[in-house]
Formats: structure tokens, sequence, C-alpha cells
């Protein structure tokens, strides 16, 4: 690899960057048509060839590729295509995380440059990833990994390569955010809201890895990796899906002044440590994360010098999903043309462990929602065990004219150490009157 | 230079790539404020040196330099820096367009990578530096000329280097925004929000070249040239500015469910045309830029395959601007590490002329307000003029409780080609019980 890219360097125009793409589902699908689509654009920018040399499927015997208007290699074996001399650039698209590893592995042991759209894979072994890749000289590009079509990996490691960051937060996984937002929109259920996104497509017949906050943790494990350069174990940060969300919830929330979205966020403490996690929380409803609606995600960075800036589109989906793995293979056809090696890609050259900090060791204000059958006596047993852990109430809030059979209430208490109200909830859990456990919502933090 | 490249990167810890500053203005100051701080950790991605060895001002001789902690040489004359066979890479901060332009062009002639912030001599001369800067084989770094701290040029030629775009749009001057925020939000006059600007830093004590457009008119320049790889001459591009916007023109706004921003857009037409300009527009408030407010800058970016994305944050100051200028200087330091040519950086190898054409051309329903003496007859005669231009008014509106020796009322025009409004407006123009001419401003697409 190293002398073709050097010759290639010093006739760029007459230069070729062949790619080989394993994996045809929606997100191969969008790749391989935003490059053919975009192909003589990308060429002109570029100043250099692109081709599009091996598809690889498992069904590719059954897949009709006419649509490409174009021939190419194919192939149901993914080692043709990483053990093919002639390619630079594996894009691996593969959903099953054993195969997707042994393929990045294979990849970058060749020699070869590799796109990947797998947040699993770079979560749970993107450090082992980026060494390899230095070791061997070649780029590695995850952009697609993180937020579809919304450049914000781009944004962190090149755009604001200079900034030094405090903090992240954001909406990272489209599906809920489209539930939560059909909910609060329509006054729906969870599940009606659930399965009318399965039938738009916004969620998968098995709903587990988005609505319970799976992938939105592998995401701010990555963007905390690019952001801080740190080693976090994924199952280190806490996690919590939103399936317990009643549609009650929203409209206590709008009695507050707030809504309640599916937020991720990462705050950068001293001595490297790094307060974590992912879970609903109340929002305010003028923050600027609020209006990030349906399907797609936001991401605000709070930078050091450059202060608070926002990154909003779609987080997914075939086509703005390909636009990242193109712009990755773009990337790096502009280095391979430019005579360059992989250095340039990466974000830190030195990786620290950090420690995950449970934001339940701060105090928040909380959202606290009672369902009870009606009995008299709940609110004073309640308010008596949380004064008994010393956390003060600052409101009790009661809609009128909800069903008969159970009765909602909500309590908002005053900042309170996470794990202090754990321990109380846990009392008044076993209180024979309650119909449910009580749903806990931290209040996010000024945004 | 590309000697001295060649053997650096073959023992990249070691090595230290070194930074000249010219111009120590309110961008000059935060950049070195921003290098410095964030030193240690940009090496720690880096893997490499910074060192900033130069700062050039007029007025050096005066300046207090203690508060850098550290040692740098100095010198009133730009020349030395440009000329010093040491420096990599030259940080054009001086805000003279003729000198900008001859340190820009001696630094690239002289081999040496140029960062700028200069969005006049980027839309002006850009395609020239960028051409010298091919020639030279070294970078040109622009990011700080178009939203400060907001890293939109690394979005759309780095993280959107595979789509190609439509269209964008976008609040690009931060000085209009909190003007007109500051009249919607609190009912202000016109004079009245840019003194408070003033006073708070926002404006410049000569606040024309903001107020006016034009320095919106440069930023989309420079967008439509990275976005589309056009050639557009700026002057061709039609500008109008926001000084005869009055808090009256909010409170209609606001009755039609809009509000009033100083937008910039392109679009791009068939045939390499596009439509291009600046001036305040009737937003609709639930659109995403018009939450956009103060002092901030937004862009969104319509791409044919990953759809609408939203860039939002600092437009201007001192920190933000010194962030983008510190990222570009870290991308160009990667390149020299990893031994790359300046080719890497580019947005087109190619650059084509495109037709601008003016969005008057195209059918847009309109606002038009009327100030006028307390004369009947207005109304009928304004309408007559409009109806012999074959323009439909669409609505009639009058807020009661106005001042009384000026009556104003307002009427929205169903979507009518600009050229003929103009035409129209020109006649009633003539009208004696006029005040002052009417106000057009063109509501916008949706976004």
């Amino acid at each position: 690899m190293g002398k073709k890219i050097t010759t290639r360097s010093s006739d760029i125009n007459g230069c070729t960057v062949k790619i080989g793409i394993i994996g045809l589902g929606t997100v191969g699908t969008g790749t391989v048509g935003v490059l053919l689509s975009h192909q003589k654009e990308i060429e002109r920018r570029l100043g250099g060839r692109l081709k599009l040399k091996t598809i690889c499927s498992r069904t590719i015997h059954k897949r009709d590729l006419s649509w490409m208007g174009q021939k190419v290699e194919t192939t149901s074996d993914w080692k043709q295509v990483v053990n093919d001399p002639d390619i630079d650039v594996v894009v691996e698209l593969v959903g099953k995380p054993r195969t997707s590893l042994s393929i990045a592995r294979k990849t970058l042991k060749n020699g070869k440059h590799l796109v990947t759209a797998n947040k699993f894979l770079v979560a749970e072994h993107g450090v082992e990833l980026f060494r390899l890749s230095q070791q061997k000289d070649v780029s590695l590009g995850i952009e697609a990994c993180v937020a579809g079509g919304t450049p914000v990996l781009h944004a962190i490691r090149e755009g604001l390569a200079g900034e030094e960051f405090l903090a992240i937060h954001g909406i990272l996984n489209g599906t809920t955010n489209y539930i939560l937002t059909e909910m609060e929109r329509r006054g729906c259920s969870y599940l009606e809201a659930l399965s009318e996104a399965q039938q738009n497509g916004y969620a998968e017949p098995n709903p587990t890895f988005d609505v319970e906050g799976y992938d939105a943790r592998y995401k701010i494990a990555i963007l905390s990796m690019i952001c801080f350069g740190s080693l976090v174990k994924v199952n280190d940060i806490p996690v919590q899906g939103i399936t317990r969300i009643e549609p009650v919830d929203f409209a206590y929330a709008a009695r507050l002044g707030r809504t309640i979205r599916l937020m991720a966020g990462a705050i950068r403490k001293p001595s490297r440590k790094l307060e974590i996690s992912t879970g609903p929380l109340m929002v305010s409803q003028d923050s600027i994360l609020a209006n990030v609606s349906g399907s797609n995600m936001g991401l605000v960075l709070v930078g050091e010098k450059g202060g608070t800036t926002l990154y909003s589109g779609e987080g997914a989906g075939g086509d703005p999903t390909g636009v990242a793995v193109i712009s990755d293979v773009v990337g790096i056809a502009r280095l391979i043309l430019a005579g360059a090696s992989s250095k340039v890609f990466l974000g830190y050259k030195s990786w620290h462990p950090f420690k995950v900090v449970n934001p339940e060791e701060r105090s928040r204000k909380a959202y606290v929602r009672f369902i009870v059958r009606d009995r008299p006596g709940i609110l004073a047993d309640a308010a008596g065990i949380l004064a008994r852990h010393k956390i003060n109430i600052d409101s009790v809030l009661q809609e009128p004219g909800m069903p008969r059979k159970r009765t909602v209430f909500v309590m908002t208490l005053e900042p309170t150490p996470g794990k202090r109200l754990r321990k109380a909830v846990q009392q008044i859990q076993k209180l024979p009157s309650l119909a449910t456990p009580p749903l806990v919502i931290p209040f996010a933090d000024p945004l």
C-alpha cells in the first residue's frame, strides 16, 4: 500500500480509489445509492476517481442490483473483499457484532482503510481498532456510528480540533425521540406511539435496543471517547429506558414548563472523571434540545472557549447514514490522493482511562410520579418516608379528571443526591396502596 | 518545505509545528488565548508540538504580553513573519483588506500554510488563494471566516464530503440577529436596540457593514463557494439591510405567525445557476431558524440524500473565532505531522462559474407595510395600483391603538414575481399620502 500511495500522489487526476462494501441492508443500500448518485460531484471535489469494486452480502445471489446501472463484482464471502489487494477502502456495514469485529480486524491488519457504521464495534472495541489503524498507518472512519447524516464527529475532531470540551448533551436516538414527541403531541400511550413508529420504519420489530437506551448509551460512549480522549467501559454507564413513561407524565411535565426527552450526557470532572449517563430527563420547554422533534437527533457541545454549539438533523436511515459513510470514504480518498498516512484522521494519539461517575452522586431536582389505588393516607406515608430521608418536597401536583380506578399524583423534590432519593423510593415502593413503583425522572440542568 | 515535512513525518512525537500570528485585535488576542490554554490537550490529540513563535502587531511596542506567561518573538513588520524560514503556519488576522491580501499572497507564495479569519479576503479573492495554495502545495484554513466557533465549513467540506447540496439558508450575522430579536422581545426601536448592541460589544461603532447585510453577503458567498464549488461575484448578490424595520413590523409579523430575521440563502438551480440573496424575510415562528436568538448564528444545509441539518452557536467574538482559527491550525499540523500535502484540505479541485439568479424572479408571498398621513383613500389607491399589476391581495391588517399622527397598515400579497411587485411599489410610492416608502419583506419558504 505505502508504495502505491506514493506513486499515486504524484499524478492525482489519473488516480482511482477502490472501494469494497460488505453488507447490503438498509445502510448498505443507502451507501451504494449515495455513492452512485453523487459520484460526479465528489470526483469534482477530489480531483480523483472513486470506484465501487466489490459488493459483498450473504444473500447476494438473491439480490437484484440492476438499479445500480453499472457492473460491480459481487461475492457472499467477506474474506474475498478484505483480502483483495486491489481494494483500498473496506466499508463494513454488517449487523452482526462478531462478524463485524472479524472484518474490522482483518481489514486493518491487511493495511486497508476501514469505514464502519457499527456503533457497537466502536464503543466496545474502538481503542483496539484505533491503535491497530495507527500501527498499520491506515484510516478508521466512524462518522456513521453516531448521528447518521449529521456530522458531529467531524465537528468535534476537525472543526473544533482547537477546543477543549467541558460537556456534551444530546438526544441521540431517533426512535425514542419519535415516540416521546408523538406522546407529547398527541397524548397517546407509549405502546400506541411505538407501534406507529414501527409501522413508519422508525422502530425495529424488536425495539429493546432503542427504547431501553442501549443505542444512546453506545453513542455517548463513542462521543465521550472522541471529545475527551477517554477510555470508558460501556457497561459502566448508567442507562434507563422510556417504557414506563405515560401520557400523564407529559401532562404534568407541561404544568412544570418542561417536557420529557431521552438524554445522553457526559460532563468532564477534575482528576479524569466523567459524569455520564443515559436516561429520560425533565427538560425545560424552551431549551434548545426540547425543540428537536420527531426522529431527529440533536447534540449540544459545550466548549471551554467557543461556548455552546448545536447540531441537529436526521439521526438514522439508510440515505443519511450512507452520506456519513461516503463522507468518510471521501476523507480517506483525499488522504490517499495526497499521499498522506492515516495519522491525520485520529482524535487522540494518547488515550486515558476515565472513571465514570454516576450522576446519582450529584444533587438534582426530581419529578416523582405515583400511581395509587384510591386509598387515603398514601400522600402522608410517602411524605413521611421522604422526610425521614431529609428530602424536601418542592410541590405536590394532582390533575383533576383522571381515571377513577387509579389516582395519579406527582411530587417535585428539591435538589437531592440521587442515592438518597433511590433509597427513599425503595421504601415508598413497599407501601401497599401503590399500583406501580413510583417513576423518578430527574430535572435536566439548564442548557 | 517539502523536504522538511518528509523528514519530520518519520519522527512525529518529537516534531514541532511553528506558528506566526499577524494581528492582535479581538480575534488575535482570542486566538493566542485559545492556543495557550488548550495547548496541552491539543498536543495530546496531535502527538506533536505546537509552538507560537512570533506575534506581529503594528502596535506591538505598546502591548503588554505578560498575560501570556511565556516568551514569544515580536515584531511590527508582517514581512518578518511571512519570510521567516522557521515558521510553518501563518495566521493572518489583520483587519485591513489590502494588507491582508498582501500577507495572504506572500505567505502562500513562500510555501507556507495560511489560516485567515478575513471573510472579505476569501469572498473576494478565495479562488485565487485556493489556486495559489494548490500550486504551492500548502493549506488554506478559512473556518473562522463564516461562523466563529460553529464549524460549518468543516461540516460541509469534511463531514458532508459525500453529500450534494440543494440549498443553504442561514442567519449568518450575530449583530443584526441580536438587534432583531431584541426588537421582537422588547418592542423597542431599531436605534434603541442598535445602541444597546453597541454598548454590549455586539455592534461596531460604525455598524453599516453588519446592519446593511454586507457581512452576511460575504458569508453566503463563501458558503456557496464551498457548498457548490461555485465562482460567484459578491457584488452580484442582492443585499438588503434591516434599518427600516420598525417595532410595528414585529407586531404584524406575530399576527401572521411569523417573525423577521436577516436571512442569507442560496439555492442550486439547473444549468449552473444559483438563486442567492441576503435580506430580511418573514420567517415562520416555528421554523428552526426562528429559534436562533441573540447574537447566535444558525445555518441550515439541505442535502440531496442526508436531508436537512442545522448548525447553531456563537457566530463571532474573539474566543469562539479563536477556536476556529486554532482548529484550522491543528488540521494543518495533523497534515504536516502525517507528511501529507495540502491537497486534503480543499473543497473543490475544479471551480465553475455560476450565474446568480435574483430571487426576485421567483413568485413569493410578501408583506408590505404602509405608513400614511391620516388621509382616507390610500387603501383604495394602493389596491388599485396592485390590481393594475395583477397582484392579488391576500389580507389587509390594521392594528388598533397606533399613534394618531400616522396610520400604519399592512397588506399581505399572494405569490407575486418580485419584479412585478417592485414596479407596483414604485408607483405606490408616489402617492402623496405616504409618510415613508412602503416596506416590502418577502415570506421565507418553509424550512
